[in-house]
């Protein structure tokens, strides 16, 4: 029976900034390494579980590159024997009938034997395997990814919380399954303060923040939930840090979904990620299955589809993407020399030290410039 | 003498978001029932009381899903034998006459017989009946609904008082209609505190918030009166819980106006609503009497119209927009699918639940996917 | 060395809105008279001194509707035996040119006998004469006008303060001119609560409110100078307020510039204005002398020319401008109409009342319509 | 471990205003002059250390008018014999051919003779000669310049520190930097109290403010780094003010970055500054070696280029866009007329009573007035 009172307000990238510090650092003397159980990653970046996004191959090149990609098995890899062609009819599918093709592709059944074999092609390369389940999934199909050789194990789904309520089935426990797994688990998605806590509690490694806010995702408009990506991580960054100081365990937490250029990167970690998940950014990779193309695990539902098809086209190869060189001026290549070298005009040596850094509101960041822009060029 | 002082602030659906809960549930096991007075509904959905949107035919379909229409006593199905020559005519008016057109039409008087064979129509098909009048109308009217059944009797005008002062005629006494009337009395529409604190003292059953939002209504620009649906709803919100906690008696709150997707419904239920009244989103349906067309009771007066005909398209029908399925992922269409599974990721169990959801100003909401997307395009 | 601190937030007609009043009163009995001095208006609204929109037979007719023209003493029509010829030349100018032809203009020096004339043509008809002059011609000119028959005399600036420093020539000294001047003095324009009060102390009869906000002023741009109308209103509202509470003196405020519709009047009037001065809407009138086109005194400035001649094309007569009907549901016609309904739904019985409306930031005021519209119309 | 408190708000130009004060001064009274070490401007704008800027012959223009030219020792004149050449082949590449022949053309090593010779050129003409170097380039190339008559030195980069750690060279200290030079060091950029402190301690007679505001930079994009320029200039002033205070030292201030009109001037001098530095505005005039174009020291940038070459037009020239007379009334003509008349209607005799004008939030500045043109127009 609250209301009334004073609302909380939020924030998202394109409305805060980051104040420079007052020591710089030299770029190449910055560490930007992310541990996820006993796992270390050179760089700080996860390729989210879409399948227009991640296939075996792009696992693969994204782990050589110091990285991380996430294998949905809930997709058409652990669906069909060759993905490949349902791929290819997804990506030339209009606009009209896109919906109803990606709805009928994800009734074909997902087979054991694939989610064990889409592990194993990543793990005989030498790389990290992470692969996600549904919590829905999880308790039948983690023990065979995990047979396989499966390293990290992502439990996600829209809004992801340590109890879930249902009636038609006995709801996944996350503490017993954390017990169970002997590889750290990944849990999301939450944004608030209470539910972070409570998933940590459960046993999680690390956590994914972020609701409604990913391109290829509606969410927001339909049900009308999220939070922007800047408080939601500051929120769960803070019941990281509270958690920390009652427990002494670290928790990842990983701001996944609505990051589109270098500077949301930056943005996430001084609000306290220790790293992200993108989707979009890598789906316009040479390396990504989807020809361009990508889109969410809600779009397929039959009731209430949240999200559709998003086209971005292939412009980029994986490598320039991350670590240029690039003659594009918009934040959108060379992630890692962006993260580099704002984390050294900021003076933060490592991630740790970035989560110190100033964020202010500032809704006008871009207006200055790009309405001279626009004045000069008439 | 007040002034100076710092202004309150106030929101809209486009500007705050709904933050998921602790707890999740299965969309499949949320009560989303909603009672106005001794009548029970199934679904918390009204359809508003314009003459584009429901006739006798539209109030019965609506019924058998499980919502409300409110047909207009005050409006064509009242005025004209066959309504359908009018409607007709109103949808096929070029832009420049539909305003003289509409005033036209409405000059022509109110019969008593149809007043009673419009509700006996509805009554007949075995679903709740709710019809409207308007202030000045309400004493000669209501009796003769009534008398032909009517189950709901709403009054409404643009912005509604306990008590209004006129020289003309002696003001509409609310607590004396309540009393004379068997049936239960929804007034509306109202956007403050204590406006609603005396429309309820006066006995009445359920009450309409707002004023200015709606698609076809003007009266912000005309007249710089109204207050956005989110912080209205919670003002009267307020005043429904104190009004409960001093009376024990609980009052309906409908927010009317301005709604048009899934998420801004289940914003408004968040807000403190327990249902929504919604006019465009039922214009669009091919059981609508309007031909794709709508338009407010403001728009026929003579003076300072405040409105205009909403050409809106014919593009769905009732239960589609109500139930789905659905290849629409812009939260326009399986409006009671979206409130459940927003129910369910907010952990609320029904409405009243629903109404502990924390909301929060996020402008960003929707730019930060969408600015995403253009960027992906081209 | 102030600064670093919070900053104060102002608002303009576009950001804010009304709430409905607990009472509600009908239009036809609610009283809009405005007192400047002895002089009592029928409405309101008073049209700027520009030349433009105010010349004798403008005068007349707006004074014979309940209205207030202020003639322009510093302009064409105190400078040329015809104005029209080169009224009729500005509007035909081209873009490129009319600047130039503006600046030639004015450069013709101002009658002493047509100044007498021009007041005398107005005073003839029997309605009020209002005049303005500016700081520099006050001393010599508005003697002439009062010898005339004037009945107000405006003195107005950009900003306008009660102390001014030069070494060119003695500032104006306003206590000496209110001593001087047996007709009530209005003078501005200011935003500020100490320069209201100021002003007021030197004797002044009433004060316009508003710096920058104006169709054909471009001061904010220019000058980086101006403070939005709700809040200048309001400041300076609570300087009349508390100079009332000194002295037992009521003086009148008037908001002036970027009004343009009868939402904005009531903004203002909520705000705490007692008129509005407006100089667009007029413009577009028949009876205007500006053949469609306005501009303003800082136009023909030859270093700095801070606006420009504006088109607004002539579409309305000024008695339905004011008193309706009309078919424009945007809230640009039957100004008074919107006026006397928004007293009715705030429960203001007159303008003092009008004063205690609470008014409420709402940015979103006009967006949850139009998106819908938008979005319906596709 | 902070976070999840309130975040600080922070303003850019667009979204303030000035309120007038309680006096006026006529603008000829005004003092407007910036002084830099023992150095006396008559006009406190100083054009940026940028290749499409100023050349030798700019910085004699605009010496003689009264304002201040800094010219690079970074770019071309300090690397080409002839740089015209090269300044006509950018001005003349294809979109997509500029970045790569700029990133070519500065390959081109800096020439210690050629440092000695500009500066010579633009002492032997009799005015103030400023020059800029980088951080990394200062104990090498300043000692030169300073050699060949140098007056001001400004060292200058995205962020700018007292310290800076780096393993591959030992970094600049600038107090020893500021004992060695006989001259005044400028440095920056810099936007927080805490780092323009530092720097002030180092000795330094001025600092630059703004970082990723410019019209040539897109540091916010790609690093997600920046302060709005009202906000970033209220903190160093603050800085500047408390160390007058502690050390009764006045060290001057240049906002720096993203102005576009006399305005925007204004706005910096009220928030603290006592000079600007522009580089659009000048890179349009005649006298700009650019050919209306400007491009940042960002841009050449191998791996990660912010900001690109941008096209203004030649359309003024030097005199006229500082002093005037204009038929713009944009305001981004006759700057100097602007200032002075600004100081004029906010009672300021010099730039420190401007520190004193009272800014205010007011983001709807620009649209009252544009909005009634817009509707006014059709």
């Amino acid at each position: 029976m609250r209301k009334r009172e004073e609302l909380r307000h939020t924030y998202g990238f394109d409305e805060v900034a980051l104040v420079p510090g007052d020591v710089t650092i030299n770029p190449d003397q910055t560490d930007i390494s992310l541990s996820i159980g006993e796992h270390k990653l050179d760089i700080p970046i996860l390729a989210s579980a879409m399948d227009g996004v991640v296939d075996p191959k792009f696992a693969i090149e994204l782990g050589r590159l110091g990285g991380l990609a996430v294998l949905n098995l809930d997709g058409v890899q652990a669906r069909y024997e060759n993905p490949d062609e349902i791929l290819q009819a997804i990506s030339e599918a209009s606009a009209e009938a896109v919906t109803s093709i990606i709805q009928r592709a994800y009734k074909e059944p997902i087979k054991e034997e694939l989610v064990a074999r889409r592990v194993k092609e990543i793990k005989d390369a030498g790389v990290v395997c992470a692969a996600s389940v549904t919590p829905a999934s999880a308790k039948k199909i983690s023990p065979i990814a995990v047979e396989a050789g499966l390293d990290i194990l992502v439990v996600a789904s829209t809004v992801t919380t340590a109890r879930h309520i249902s009636k038609s089935y006995r709801g996944l426990i996350f503490s017993e399954l954390c017990e169970q797994m002997p590889v750290p688990v990944v849990v999301g998605n939450c944004v608030s303060y209470s539910a972070a806590m409570e998933l940590m509690k459960a046993g999680i490694a690390g956590f994914l923040v972020g609701v409604g806010p990913g391109a290829a995702c509606t969410t927001r408009e339909v049900l009308g939930v999220g939070v922007p990506q800047v408080s939601a991580t500051m929120e769960c960054a803070a019941a990281r840090d509270d958690y920390l100081g009652e427990t002494g365990r670290y928790v990842t937490l990983i701001t996944d979904g609505g990051l589109r250029t270098g500077g949301d990167i930056c943005k996430s970690l001084a609000s306290g990620a220790d790293g992200v998940m993108m989707g979009s950014p890598f789906a316009r990779t040479s390396e990504a299955p989807g020809r361009g193309c990508h889109w969410g695990m809600a779009t397929p539902d039959m009731n209430l589809p949240r999200g559709t098809r998003i086209r971005v086209g292939v412009n980029v190869d994986l490598n320039q993407l991350l670590n240029g060189p690039t003659s594009m001026s918009d934040g959108t290549e060379n992630l890692v020399g962006a993260i580099k070298t704002c984390m050294g005009v900021c003076g933060a040596r490592d991630i740790k030290e970035m989560h110190s850094t100033e964020v202010v509101v500032a809704t006008s960041i871009k207006t200055e410039g790009k309405a001279w822009q626009i004045a000069g060029l008439h």
